[in-house]
């Protein structure tokens, strides 16, 4: 599209970062707020806002419960507050679209976000401040027409790839990351390579669709788990993967799993370091990178008690990752895998 | 809004339609798929649409099933011919708004949508023709921005009220409506007014939102049960609202439900005539009527075996009326009123 627009970018680590997913993920942008509200301010303040009946936002890989929610009320909540603050006469319309994969809980999303305080508001003739609209597909393909969005949001969910990468096995098929499901220290460059050349293609493509869906001087914000930075370990591996490892590892030498089972299975995503997001964001050249920070997060919460504590800990991995641990390893073992991983939590 | 839109409104009557819901509500716009077809036709020609990026189009009601599944098809297939035989170099894209209640099943439509062939098609950009979204909400209230609808469809819907119709009690709120669940050639002027006065409130209100979403020269298709046309009768009752009535007072007789029950219970629908629409479009203002009219439907498909015959019939009308009648007179009740509909349908 060779047109350029602002760019938030933040990747947000967490080495010791553990709690319930969706608390992760909204502690996530609560702290990158501020990031929210300046490109709302921005967008309000634009004259293309004042000509526009509404204003576009989504929210991609939204998902259900308190986070979807907490942001709608906020993306309503700060442009209200802007506009007073601009003496804007006229409030534009809010269109919040709530995209996620077909097989999410679209259901039990709208009926959670019909009760919502901030979607209850209306101007003097009777119209809402904001509509909603459920978005179902993938973000890896196009979601809307050329030019309609100002705001997209892509909150804890970029980390995914679209798929496991190619590359990680050898000429005759055996794979090349034996024992491990992700990097490790001792796993094999081209691994490593064939990881990130799949980060770079997924995000590059990302940011290529966005780029055509958004308007000129729209604003994007995205969250994703990071690594630690700055580091050059190109093999970092993040504590709860090490964690899935290790319990793989105990199941593996009592007997309940097959060694070649885990050689075979290799997580689909990608932490990267805020280096590369930013270097391939420069690169595909649609965006510019208005701001990028990396916070760490220490979100288990004051618990003493440190049988509570591991029981938190392996909630939050349990949380995104038995729905694709279970798709390999078999529904069965999940009970004893999560058991063995609460040991070596508590333990630690 | 002061602006003036196409019009196209349908009544369609029944007096010998019965089949399931979806088979109706099918058929209804299958009869009328000309008035789409000139609809979707006049939309491309226009010049507004060789500016925009996307014809956004509404199917209000859409529930669940075949219905919304081959309205999506049928839209992307005018379209496509439409431009096709107007020899436009850029067919614009479909934005196809699904809206229902909160409580309509989004995840099965979803589902159901992604599987359609007619959103599989890609231009040459690898962008596809139509995009889907889900609108919740009621129609009785705002769903969009201003001037952002280019075609409306109401199918099979706005036969529903949005309450059951308030002044049908006396002073001292006694129902003046006495064993009826609708209007019927016994009951008083009072009622019959009343039911009207709902339904001319309702769709005037229904008009007038949709005139503040739609673009300037925007189409509407109402799809709606009516009446016989030429009728001047206003108590007019349908086959299958009689039939109600007659099973819920046999249940009476044999003591299954009290009377005072069937004397408190109205259904919240109106079967107008072509004229009285006409006639509320026209008041209202913001629309012109570009085509209207009755079609009559037998959909009972050619069945000989009265008792299979009488079947078809009588799901057709639990279909409809299930939910509505099970919240007022309990859920141990259907099986009996609806065995009593089929005997009353069988020795028709």
């Amino acid at each position: 599209m060779g047109m350029k627009d602002y760019f938030h970018m933040v990747s947000g680590d967490g080495e010791l970062s553990y709690s319930q997913n969706s608390s992760v993920q909204k502690q996530a942008w609560l702290l990158n707020q501020h990031i929210l509200e300046t490109a709302i301010q921005s967008l309000i303040s634009s004259e293309e806002s004042a000509k526009t009946e509404g204003l576009h936002v989504v929210d991609l890989g939204c998902g259900v419960g308190p986070v979807p929610l907490a942001l709608v009320s906020l993306v309503v909540d700060v442009m209200q507050r802007k506009c007073k603050e601009l003496n804007r006469d006229k409030i534009p319309k809010l269109v919040m679209y709530m995209n996620d994969l077909p097989s999410n809980d679209f259901n039990l999303l709208f009926k959670d976000l019909m009760k919502l305080e901030a979607l209850k508001g209306r101007d003097n003739y009777g119209v809402p401040s904001c509509f909603v609209m459920g978005a179902p597909g993938s973000y890896y393909d196009r979601l809307f027409p050329n030019n309609t969005l100002h705001f997209v949001h892509a909150n804890y969910t970029l980390h995914w790839l679209s798929q496991v990468p190619p590359g990680i096995h050898d000429e005759q098929g055996i794979p090349l990351n034996k024992g491990n499901i992700y990097l490790s220290e001792t796993c094999p460059k081209e691994v490593a390579k064939a990881y990130f050349t799949q980060f770079e293609q997924d995000l590059t493509h990302f940011i290529k669709l966005r780029s055509e869906e958004m308007v000129h001087n729209g604003c994007m914000l995205m969250t994703l788990r990071g690594r630690p930075c700055p580091t050059d370990s190109l093999t970092w591996t993040s504590f709860e993967l090490k964690l899935i490892t290790e319990a793989l590892t105990c199941l593996v030498s009592e007997g309940l799993i097959k060694e070649e089972k885990v050689d075979s299975f290799n997580m689909p995503c990608y932490h990267a370091s805020t280096e590369q997001l930013e270097s391939i964001v420069k690169k595909e050249g649609s965006f510019e990178v208005e701001d990028s920070k990396t916070s760490i997060f220490d979100v288990v919460p004051e618990i003493e008690d440190t049988w509570e504590k591991a029981q938190v800990i392996t909630k939050f991995i349990r949380a995104f990752s038995e729905s694709i641990l279970s798709s390999h390893f078999g529904k069965n073992i999940m009970s004893p895998l999560y058991d063995k991983l609460l040991d070596q939590v508590f333990n630690f």
